[in-house]
């Protein structure tokens, strides 16, 4: 979860939402990735989707048997249903989303019973880490965001001044 | 939907399992593709995800907005995901999964009230047409596998007979 981690705050220091995912096989890192959806402009370049398109690449096959994959955020429907195609074995979770129904959507999935293949899940790694990578990336969001606006509002007041 | 049955069967005389998807903006095909998944030898190179990826770059944007997505079968969690993501405004869909509770786990997803976005879904749009295009493709794989079992059988037949 350390390396995903680092993957993490690379992706907080190009400006994307800090997540990470590594996949580890045999004990091995085989791929790495952080979120790209602002560089890419793609609503899909999530880390958990970038590892595992490489992860194939490595691995020259389309099914990662055998393989686990740490993510430093719970992941999505869509990196959840990528994990069950992929027939990933083992899905390690950093932090988990704060809304109890999102939790409930990516868990369904990668345990459903009715997909032909399940996924055995571990969550609360490095929690605390996961979980501080994504607070303080939103709250200096929302800090450059208010400053941004008070400026807009002086210049717009030094704009009246003028005119008066 | 024709246009996604006409890449559906692209995909069948490559082999690959016959799904083909559309997309549509202002009444214009921005994106077209069929499923890739052995030529790429990637599980999630589904028809959907290449159609969105395409519309993406096609729109310089990460969202597809105002857009109709056309899929020949019922798109899979993944594809569902992807398309809430994509905030594809609506889908719509050949033919259905057999068994039911697939089915409903892709509607939950496009269609949840927890996710920030959802989708308008229409389904058995040339229904019958989409579903033969599947059927046949597995009925002729399983006459081909059976048909490689019967020569390897043969075979093994002849050189029993030789070494009697």
């Amino acid at each position: 979860m350390d390396e995903a981690i680092r993957e993490a705050e690379i992706a907080a220091s190009e400006g994307e939402v800090p997540v990470g995912a590594v996949i580890v096989r045999d004990g091995e890192i085989i791929a790495r990735a952080h979120n790209l959806v602002e560089t890419l402009e793609s609503s899909s370049a999530h880390a958990e989707m970038i590892a595992m398109h490489r992860a194939e690449t490595e691995l020259g096959a389309k099914w990662l048997t055998g393989c686990t994959l740490y993510a430093t955020l719970e992941p999505c429907a869509m990196c959840a249903g990528a994990m069950v195609l992929a027939r990933i074995e083992r899905l390690c979770i950093g932090t988990m989303y704060r809304k109890r129904s999102e939790h409930g959507l990516a868990l369904d999935i990668v345990q459903s019973r009715e997909l032909n293949h399940r996924i055995e899940v571990s969550s609360g790694i490095r929690e605390e880490e996961c979980g501080r990578l994504l607070s303080e990336f939103f709250r200096r969001k929302r800090a450059e965001k208010a400053a941004a606006r008070r400026a807009a509002a002086d210049e717009n007041k030094q704009s009246e001044d003028v005119i008066r």
